[in-house]
């Protein structure tokens, strides 16, 4: 009866014209039906990567696809980086040392970006890393690190591959893959692609591809090679998450319909800015910084003396309102605010309203309403950018 | 417009109650709302396996369930052996082959069964096998093995572990994993299960649990410790596949409905029958022997003089019906007839009429009628077993 107001970091709610799209009859994968399909979907998503390259789909969750991207590429034993800055990134790391890898890891506090010059510095006395790997959005903190800059580093420094965990980030945040010099952007279904579960994107570039041929994987599953063989001839080498892909082509109109990916983008944009200038107006502390923000989830530090357990539960139970608590050291100490794929200008009003209500309820000292506002004011001052408002 | 007439070896159709409960609103893998679903889909879901095991949810396809049962319980040098009675043994041994593993392999010509003698022959001068790997039903040719009379040599043998590949079975076939004494039961969503693809389903026995200890996998995605970890909570390490798990419990209302699974596996010995007695009525010679036939797939060789790709394209393009060619050896040689998950006798009379209609538009001479008559017979004097007819 319900609605779930579903304002998590993933999995985040699904359009109903891509739920729609994924009952269409169900087809065979070795048909020219599915050809079409698979090239109509990869083609047209290749603007949110911001690349050329071709979209390869996996039948897996977003972990799968940063696995792949490990052990198709580094061998057991070789140098590595991973830049962490959350339990995402840690994440990377215990992948990367469950293959054996030898991980150099720069690990930032959780809340804080990694920057160029951090990069620069902590590459400096390495002389022998086959591949830095970083996330771009952290989900658990919700902090966008600099990758272009990141970029940079890398490649100022050696031929080393750079490869980003764009779980959370790929379809609300600007990627541009190939300007950037990203050799390997990896990504799931279910966070801002607007999608459920189950479908990791992966693209890979030339420079990649030249590691990956020489690699010597043992994954069956997972290997990129076998992906790209029957991506040429528009297919998968195993049965494909045929049903997440028909959504995909779906998920393609519904940005058209938005006017483009980058107006896409400036929703996501308005929305992150809305949610801190409502949090700074109800004086609640933001973990990050405003400068390394993400636009898809925004972590709110406790409000002062609040129960943070018994008012996230209050929130679901009696406004159907469903924020995620902290992760690992953050537990308790902040909770996140999802405001990515299928989300909307309105659903954060409607979403800080109703934290509003549950304030009030647990009377917490506040100005009501004035959340709400600064939200409103941002909202008009960008009605613009919001391609939704005619 | 048209209906896609789905007579695949799978992808199958989807019901149109799977397809909605898809449809429910997204939750997050980290609520209450998810323990709920997830106990209720898993526990439901046993009676289709024969176990009291847990059943693991991997958001995967069945390739990647293959490659978990393999890369969880044996290592590389070590021996096992993989009994290939078609494509898709091939596929576990090419598994197996990547994991270095020292492969014995059991092969039958395709269309043949392996009978419990000559596995007891072959593994007779194996002293040291880890495990024994074969494929439950054989989709590239329509065999089903006789699974129970292999595992009891398997364990006549040794201590080895016996692990079945159920795809394009489980869901269709009779299943008594515990009785039996399969040790791993692994199956994928899309095939006898009335789900699309993307959801790989795994049971494992204390006598493997063991052994999975013990191993040092490399895999991350594929650990099965690591999901039996949190099913202990009734969660999955990873963000899992929450709509297809949704569709799942469907499933089991499904199969309640029918009136248990023994009913279902009943419609799918019916649905054998009519097709293998219309082939025999119209003097098209099937595949495989009447002892050791699949409930789900029927192959059926090229009727003599026919143009057999001509007669697939034809009978896709003019009748929308949708039947799978021959694989690897067989290609040309044979085509296979779908009778899996959500078919129904019906179905089957539907698809030997248009089989029929097409011989006639290729002048092929044969009594026209027969098949369908046939069929009807089979159906007629089989009522009682199937359930749908009141």
């Amino acid at each position: 009866m319900y609605p779930n107001i579903l304002r998590h970091p993933g999995p985040t709610p699904i359009p109903k014209k891509v739920e729609l799209a994924m009952t269409e009859n169900m087809i065979s994968h070795r048909t020219e039906e599915f050809v079409r399909l698979y090239k109509d979907a990869t083609e047209r998503i290749k603007s949110v990567f911001g690349t050329k390259q071709d979209i390869l789909l996996l039948p897996s969750g977003g972990t799968a696809a940063l696995e792949a991207a490990v052990v198709n590429t580094v061998s057991p034993g070789e140098e590595i980086v991973v830049i962490t800055v959350g339990a995402f990134g840690d994440y990377f790391v215990s992948i990367c040392e469950k293959y054996g890898l030898h991980v150099h890891k720069l690990e930032k506090n959780w809340g804080e970006a990694c920057t160029k010059e951090e990069l620069v510095e902590f590459l400096k006395p390495l002389s022998n890393i086959k591949a830095v790997f970083a996330t771009y959005n952290e989900t658990s903190t919700g902090i966008l690190n600099p990758v272009k800059q990141l970029a940079e580093a890398v490649h100022e420094h050696s031929n080393a591959l750079f490869i980003i965990d764009g779980v959370s980030g790929i379809g609300g945040a600007p990627a541009e893959m190939d300007e950037w010099g990203i050799d390997i952007l990896v990504t799931g279904s279910q966070k801002a692609m607007m999608l459920p579960p189950g479908l990791a994107l992966i693209a890979v570039n030339e420079k990649a591809w030249k590691v990956i041929e020489d690699n010597s994987s043992t994954s069956y599953y997972l290997n990129l090679l076998s992906y790209r063989e029957w991506a040429a001839k528009s297919m998968t080498p195993n049965t494909p998450a045929i049903s997440l892909i028909m959504g995909l082509s779906a998920v393609s109109d519904l940005i058209e319909e938005e006017g483009g990916f980058s107006k896409t983008i400036e929703r996501h944009e308005v929305m992150k800015n809305m949610v801190r200038e409502s949090m700074k107006a109800l004086s609640i502390e933001l973990l990050t910084s405003d400068e390394y923000a993400s636009p898809t989830i925004t972590a709110i530090r406790t409000p002062e003396g609040l129960n943070l357990a018994a008012y996230l539960g209050h929130l679901k139970k009696k406004y159907h309102l469903d924020f995620a608590g902290g992760l690992g050291p953050l537990q308790g100490k902040i909770f996140r605010f999802g405001h990515m794929g299928y989300c909307f200008p309105s659903d954060v009003l409607q979403a800080v309203s109703l934290m509003e209500a549950g304030l009030q309820d647990f009377s917490y000292e506040f100005e009501p309403g004035a959340g709400v506002k600064a939200a409103q004011d941002v909202f008009l001052s960008s009605l613009k950018k919001v391609a939704y408002v005619k």
